[in-house]
């Protein structure tokens, strides 16, 4: 079981739509359980002849092995304090980006861990935690027609976790894996979102990226 | 007449060579002209029948309509604030990521101006300054043989002085350029650097990086 934290926005709804395509059994959390039923019907609606499942964040983080936390930055924080029990020696991936915006655009917001994956960590001592996904257009992941032309690079300092995540990115169509090192690193793709939407503004469109140069075995 | 200021390391020589290759008089420079000499002839040695010029940084910058930056961080300011009047109305490229080196790898440098190119404009308030090609290898530039496979996001608040780099940039065969907007985005390209050396850790490789998602008319 995969469970989506705060999983009723695009992003969570985007991935939970992907993961359950890939055959998984998906839970969308949310503070509310009426808000939680309703994405997973959304969800749900679109893959045919399956279910998704829903609950409050508490029973996601309790029944999920795996959870993905998928919540604006600010709500990163309310979010996993209370849960840090309940996930305790679980794989968390955060995909989170602190963002702020402007006129100008998107920028980055200067947070005192540096980066969301590296805050999550701390709020999560005793958890296994990941980045990754953070620069995947939700938009794109919401539509099950649309083949995914992007890397995802995976963060984390628990080897086996960052494998089984990299494993289940490239279930997504189109999704290669990047071994991106260390969590520290993650602070590096968290930079990287802010610069696709400044560049989705000048460009209209929606943009990711692949890395060149290194062993190609995308999917 | 195009100068590398601070251009007798690798991606001095390396943008030197292209930029020659692509037709264009080059000149390289140096606290130091023997030093800038020594440079201009190892690149010229690998284009046949050319000559590349050289000479001390304030010359390059008097001579020269546009500059490149090509030194390490700590050396972008004592090299550009002495040659801020030579510099008043011409094109400034900048080139440098502010990065720290540790065992675990590399990692962006925090600095007050926020990025290289940010404290390139406050250097050089009179100049019209661009930053671009922070991620290409500068190995990868000097093997004339070898095509680069990268996007280069070129940022300025000055949109002709951005154009004109762009076309440059993509005289470089391989090369696409991207218009990352504004300078203050020139700050997601520099972290994208920490990245890619990052990376090129764990798969021993030299890794570069293109977008998808927009307009592909890369040459």
């Amino acid at each position: 079981m995969i469970g989506l934290l705060g999983g009723t926005g695009p992003e969570g709804r985007g991935l939970g739509l992907r993961l359950r395509l890939a055959g998984h059994d998906v839970m969308i959390g949310s503070r509310d359980t009426a808000r939680a039923l309703a994405a997973a019907e959304r969800v749900a609606a679109k893959v045919k002849g399956v279910s998704v499942e829903s609950g409050l964040n508490e029973d996601v983080a309790m029944r999920a092995e795996t959870v993905f936390v998928t919540v604006p930055y600010a709500g990163q924080r309310p979010t996993l304090e209370p849960l840090a029990g309940a996930l305790s020696g679980k794989i968390v991936v955060t995909t989170v980006v602190p963002l702020q915006f402007d006129p100008y655009g998107a920028s980055f917001l200067p947070i005192d861990a540096g980066s969301a994956a590296m805050e999550a960590r701390g709020i999560l001592p005793e958890s296994r935690v990941v980045a990754a996904f953070q620069t995947i257009s939700a938009h794109d992941l919401l539509n099950p027609e649309k083949r995914i032309d992007s890397d995802v690079v995976v963060c984390s300092d628990d080897e086996s976790a960052k494998a089984l995540i990299a494993g289940l990115a490239e279930e997504i169509p189109g999704v290669r894996a990047v071994d991106g090192g260390g969590l520290r690193n993650a602070v590096y793709v968290e930079h990287i979102t802010a610069l696709l939407l400044n560049i989705n503004r000048v460009y209209r469109a929606r943009a990711a990226f692949r890395l060149t140069g290194i062993e190609d075995d995308r999917k």
